[in-house]
């Protein structure tokens, strides 16, 4: 059995010699019914692995079973994918104006809410689903058609957001500056954790922030709340959203990038988007931390830093986080110093540079972190 | 009569090299009592006319009568001053994460209404000014001693706004891309538009979002609102802020930067904080617009730009604004292209550069404005 | 009489999303023989005006006696026309390796004179003209072929020098940061001075630096030079090239650019590349300058300056170049200081940024310069 | 027995706020007479390891017997240490021109000649070195007080070398972007390859392009030659002077930083410039290559790029260099592409980045090397 692929290209922005700047869309549609399942890397231009775990899925979906219809947008942002400074790729924001390419996608709370009072009782979870999603669709398009114009990334952001607004499954890969492999899960959908082979997770509440696993899964987790609320019995709507960082920016690695590619098919598998695979989540230990312990230690004071932690170590209260060389103090004793770890933790990132000023993510790391059990099943 | 000037310096960053980078305070203590007046420039690197204003001011106060004190601040962003990329200032956010250096005052409302619950109904409105600002000093204090550290705007914001926490009139002198002089002013001080002498004046709601202005008014604003409700009696605490935009970045103009200091010393004037001056308010036309009406027009196309509507000037619905140069059509009709003013409107600044993508935001502009009328006195 | 304009696209490099990168290549074939012309604008990214002045002679050409060819090149930069650095384009280098984009056109001088010794007393000039270009353009092309590639620049410059190797005029159209119009001329073309409108004149010694115009015309000066020289009689093989300063940077004028497009008129008809038209150079004055005597002014020391000279102007020594604002000096006599000019002079461009540090190119000015007489015809 | 470090510092440089930008001097001065000794770290900003590598030559250095003098200058370049463009340090150039913060120190070959023409035979070496470095040094503070000025680069260049110029030896500290250890060795230094510990040497001929090493042995080396011709008999001057490329940019490492100070040690001891230390050249296979023969492979295309070959691995022709991503290909057999090594080679360096353009300096390569064979003591 062979999946056909699929390959378009949409538009999203035009440069500043008037040419259309393109991404490509890759698109699976299964024999089966299923559900919709969207992924896409590089939003921002410099976590670039996400593109080589789209590459290694395509090649073993093409050979798998796939219910429903999956799409894959490699390399979404050809502006932040193509703008350098120095060697390096300045892919995390516009740089006409500092706006983080992941802030713009389309959501309004009120808008929820004014949709889940048109609901009746005996409307159908199937039928809420499609109403729902006609609606979202609709208020993205009105966005973007706004008589006076939107900012490049929110354009950009919308966009996409169009292609996914009726996913039912959606994946952002992203990059960590150096970093281990780590996700963010909304805690409505925490038991998806286990079905993931990534180490470390973060739980996210019901707030938006502009990223897309946000704007995919504010909406209908409010729209839950609130439908349960008025019809006093849990509803459930099936939709899950996530941001996998796969690792560390500016690099790519193919034998790291199937590894990753697993970890998604084990987690499509579990939600039926494929069948009859024998790929199960990894047997692995997994830690999870509630967004606020996800804490960032910013630097008191500028220098050149040795980062001494690994991503994914586990450090202990008092054991050394980083050493810095304070360059005009080398002919005395604070020629270095050591920073220490505030508490135990985990670093899951740190800052990609030795150069560091006054007010640097130095780390960000796990407090307070738990062991996710797995029930034997 | 000559007013003394202080100087003295506060760090606010620590560069890669380990080097103290700061801010220097210039301060006059007037012989007589009256407001504390605060004014800094150059929070945004490259918006650099408000410096010369700074020394105009500091000039023509050395023989005023200072009733209070009156500190000023030049340059109050090192960092943001001296990030160069080709050969102009990368002035408006930080280089390594996209943060406006504007964005990271601090303010929340719900301390403030806490605050409010402290007061009793026969509290003087001297001692709720007096209270708050100890309360407001020590919440800014707080933040800044957060124990995992900040990032390197916000800590820039707090050492500033700590500077600026107990003064009554407070100036932020900003530019714009290539810009008519304008100014933010609180709905609430709305009659302080004809105080100064800029044309253009947009009243802004108490909403806020990262600025000085905001982060001044805003608590004031909430303060009165609050206690005016709590005690049904209206309760005025006579704090003011704006955020000034003295003309064009990247240019300094010593003979404007005269003129400027004028308006700001008609506004000190009328306030009480310099006495026996002859300087009034100029008899001019001030427009005026709500925010709301004050719209963003980004474009749809990437292309080469000839501003056609000059800041200042009043455009006619379907004027042109602009010239495009399309650079693979010149061949054909579509070799140049104008767009027209969608609305009646005056443009405030437009996009410095003739090089612009899709998504850029190519003027600002009033729409719906009205001509603010000064009394006979 | 229409002439017939052909577009076509020529590849310059790809980006990192894999994409082509195209130049627009317009191209106009005479129905009379006659030389060939080769103009291009835009090398540096942000140096735009050339492009509206390419626009505006595409327009004219079509109802205009075209002899010989033809071809402009507008934008011939899509890298450096599409790297923003904030709100400019940063488009005068490579921003990965800061490579001049204008540095990496092909010359040896060795070359040349081993053609040279190849050369017999009897050919012919046209013969001479021929067989030149073919090896030169053989040189280019095994230039492009090394076996371990090239940097970007220079692939880029090769490829636009292709379009160029066998045109008898070349002229490069550029910007300068804030300026007035100039040109740099090779001495041996200095009557052709007299037939641009152009108030600002350069004359350029048989100097390779990296520039097309150079790339052009020190091949064919040392050529005409050592066979003058071999033959002892005077040799001209009539090929000309220029740079062609078109104003500021950062902006376009399409009233400016139809003027500057008259102004290449007047030289292509006296050059006989195109026919019947009544343009003839204006009456107007013109000063010229030797390249030793364009001097550059640097800082020597940082600051925020107001440029008073403007570019064009006569400008006695002594007088005012610049005020520089001391940020740290506002209250002394310090505060503001005067740069005065070292001698007699005509400043052409200054830095187009208030903020300097030292060793800033402040202004290029003449010295020594002289005015360029007319001869009555 | 303690060296004593004094600590210094000089200012190269202002910054737009008017504030002096300084370098620390940090100095031994040894009890017993002996050779000059000049050591300066990251004239490229991003180039940091040779500021920890300075670190520990200090700590060791003061329980040592130097003999003469040691200057070393970290952190050399304050302007290059704190640009940041996205989280990574623009140090390579100034980013306002472009130009390469090591390619503006002083040479002029023919005041070397001129120099050589005053000697008369019976001048003792010391007698030329001492006049040779008085008339360098002269040399460059004319330069540095050109009445119109000088560039930045050139600037901080020219002061730094005015560190440099009465010393015997300049070893410059340098990083690749991702690197292995190698260094810059001129010809006729050719044994001092074996002296330090370092498995890459480049040999490298009597060619000025501007760098420290280059401006500070192709006098002495030029000086040399001159006289030795001139008086027939072979003239040793002693000066040597070398670029070491202590590992990958952006990174520094405590522990590595010793063992590059031992190597360091090892050559100053085989100098004189210590005493009494047990530190002799590692035992190691070194390998040499002519700088003609160590190759830049640029690419040909642009694309996403796993770096296949480690930097010091020996790899055969054919062999598998890189990995490429295309990113609209991933559909068909074009999605991943390997590029073979072109000959046999040792890859030194390769670009930092996943994301490449064409014409990208994919990699520096040794091919046609040798191993430096040392001679049993």
């Amino acid at each position: 059995m062979m999946s056909l692929i699929e390959k378009d290209y949409i538009v999203v922005a035009q440069n500043a010699s008037g040419r259309n700047m393109h991404v490509p869309v890759y698109r699976i549609r299964g024999n089966r019914p299923g559900p919709k399942v969207y992924i896409q890397s590089s939003i921002h231009g410099a976590e670039v692995q996400g593109n080589v775990v789209i590459y290694h899925l395509l090649q073993r979906l093409k050979s798998l079973a796939v219910c429903g219809e999956i799409v894959l947008v490699p390399n979404c942002n050809p502006v932040g994918t193509n703008i350098k400074a120095g060697e390096y790729t300045l892919g995390r924001f516009d740089p006409v104006n500092g706006t983080n390419w992941n802030r713009g996608y389309y959501y309004d709370e009120n808008a929820v809410h004014a949709f889940a009072d048109t609901v009746s009782p005996h409307t159908s979870d199937a039928e809420i689903r499609t109403r729902f999603r006609a609606f979202w669709a609709q208020a993205i398009a009105d966005k973007l058609a706004s008589p006076w114009g939107l900012g490049l990334a929110q354009q950009l952001n919308l966009k996409l957001q169009q292609l996914a607004v009726d996913a039912d499954y959606v994946l952002d890969l992203h990059n960590g500056p150096v970093s281990t492999r780590h996700i963010y899960i909304p805690e409505y959908a925490r038991d998806s954790a286990k079905l993931f082979n990534i180490p470390h997770c973060i739980f996210i509440p019901n707030v938006f922030a502009g990223a897309l696993d946000e704007a995919t899964f504010c909406p209908w987790w409010t729209l839950q709340d609130a439908l349960s609320k008025k019809f006093s019995r849990e509803i459930k709507l099936g939709v899950e959203a996530f941001t996998l960082e796969m690792g560390s920016q500016e690099v790519i690695d193919f034998a790291e990038g199937d590894v990753d590619a697993t970890s998604i098919l084990s987690y499509l598998t579990a939600k039926g988007a494929i069948q009859d695979t024998h790929i199960r989540p990894a047997q692995m230990i997994r830690r999870g931390v509630a967004l606020k312990n996800y804490k960032t230690l910013y630097t008191q004071w500028g220098g050149m830093v040795e980062y001494l932690a690994r991503p994914g170590e586990q450090i202990s209260a008092g054991e050394p986080l980083a050493r810095v060389l304070n360059i005009d103090e080398l002919d005395n004793d604070r020629g270095s110093e050591v920073v220490p770890a505030p508490c135990d933790l985990i670093p899951i990132l740190h800052f990609p540079s030795a150069s560091v000023l006054s007010g640097t993510q130095l780390y960000k790391v796990f407090t307070e972190y738990f062991t996710i059990t797995t029930d034997t099943e």
